[in-house]
């Protein structure tokens, strides 16, 4: 048993969701921004890596006020649980996912993660030890199940998208393809890691195509072999 | 003055064009097939760059037989003439876009290529020099739109999209979106070369949305600052 898990992103024309100095840059605008945060409210937890936490530290609270409004209704936090798969506990202490908005934070490392690290992370989230040399996301999907998350929602980046990809763990995909060509072969993609063989790509099922802002949310559905 | 010049491409959700081990996979179907070989048809010349001749040797044929005749009772040749960007002279003197099929061939190699290699190539096709260390760009498009080149195809790959991107060089593009994940950081997406950085990063218009095959196709219009 684990969540429903959709990856959420949006990509250049060209598959890029960073330049290849990692600097994030506008891809959607208004409507896809209000259509991103309708998402999150709508979720049990959000799921990024590190490595996101690190390039962007993003929030991740949900900004509509009516829609916080709508959680508190139905007995929710604020905002949903942020979850952060960080196997040597490089979570920054004063990220803003940890210091931002009401709601529950995880923080998931693996046995390898130094316990003072681990220790002054406990200050401000709870701290999941999942996993020996890495996080191992299979047994942090059971967990979470086990913890009521219903609907997990991931928003990146391209290296946990792969790994939860690669697992098979991922049920849809949503891309918004904004209106600009990144380029640049060090670019992050939105699906990066080591990549399928020919004989492994994995095959999805288009489930719509929708024209946002200046650009197409493609929906996608994960087949399962 | 230079041709209108369009880049067709087929790639994962994801932004690939291949895997990691450059295996072509693939990625769009029959109807996607036809509406490539209809823009072939429909083209002067078809540029390629010579890592997609060495991964992928394409013959960049027209397929249909009905659109090779339509070809000649306009009085062309049944394939548009085959371009290879070749700075060094690499193209291996029985690929198959020197050996299948009707048409002009031109190799354009920079003034730093092996003239044993030039002199080689004389036998198959034609050879333009054009720049001193790599094919200059501009200079081969005035030269195509000297030589009646008016409408001119892009077939890849990821390299030579970035240096005619990032030359201001493209019109439109269309990329066939194939509903499945390819990943990897080393894989080749549909730009790579440096990538812009954050302020330079190059502006589209959506032309309009398709659904064809189990994909997308989006059509874009480079937008000029």
């Amino acid at each position: 048993m684990r969540p429903f898990v959709f990856i959420n992103v949006a990509m250049s024309a060209d598959g890029k969701i960073a330049t290849r100095e990692r600097r994030q840059t506008k891809i959607s605008g208004e409507e896809d921004f209000k259509r991103v945060d309708t998402l999150r409210a709508e979720s049990d937890a959000i799921l990024v890596g590190v490595g996101t936490v690190l390039a962007d530290n993003p929030s991740l609270t949900v900004k509509s006020e009516a829609l916080r409004k709508w959680r508190k209704i139905h007995g929710k936090d604020e905002n949903p649980m942020r979850i952060v798969v960080d196997s040597r506990a490089r979570t920054p202490e004063n990220a803003d996912l940890l210091v931002k908005g009401e709601g529950r934070r995880l923080i998931v490392v693996s046995e390898n993660a130094s316990a003072e690290r681990v220790e002054r992370l406990r200050q401000k989230a709870e701290v999941l030890v999942c996993g020996v040399e890495r996080v191992n996301l299979r047994v942090l999907m059971r967990e979470l199940w086990q913890r009521g998350i219903r609907r997990l929602m991931v928003e990146g980046g391209a290296t946990l998208n792969w790994s939860l990809l690669s697992e098979g763990l991922v049920d849809e995909i949503y891309t918004f393809v904004g209106n600009i060509v990144i380029g640049g072969k060090d670019a992050p993609t939105f699906v990066d890691g080591d990549g399928f063989t020919a004989s492994e790509i994995l095959k999805l099922a288009l489930i719509s195509v929708e024209m946002i802002d200046d650009g197409v949310l493609l929906r996608w559905r994960v087949l399962r072999d």
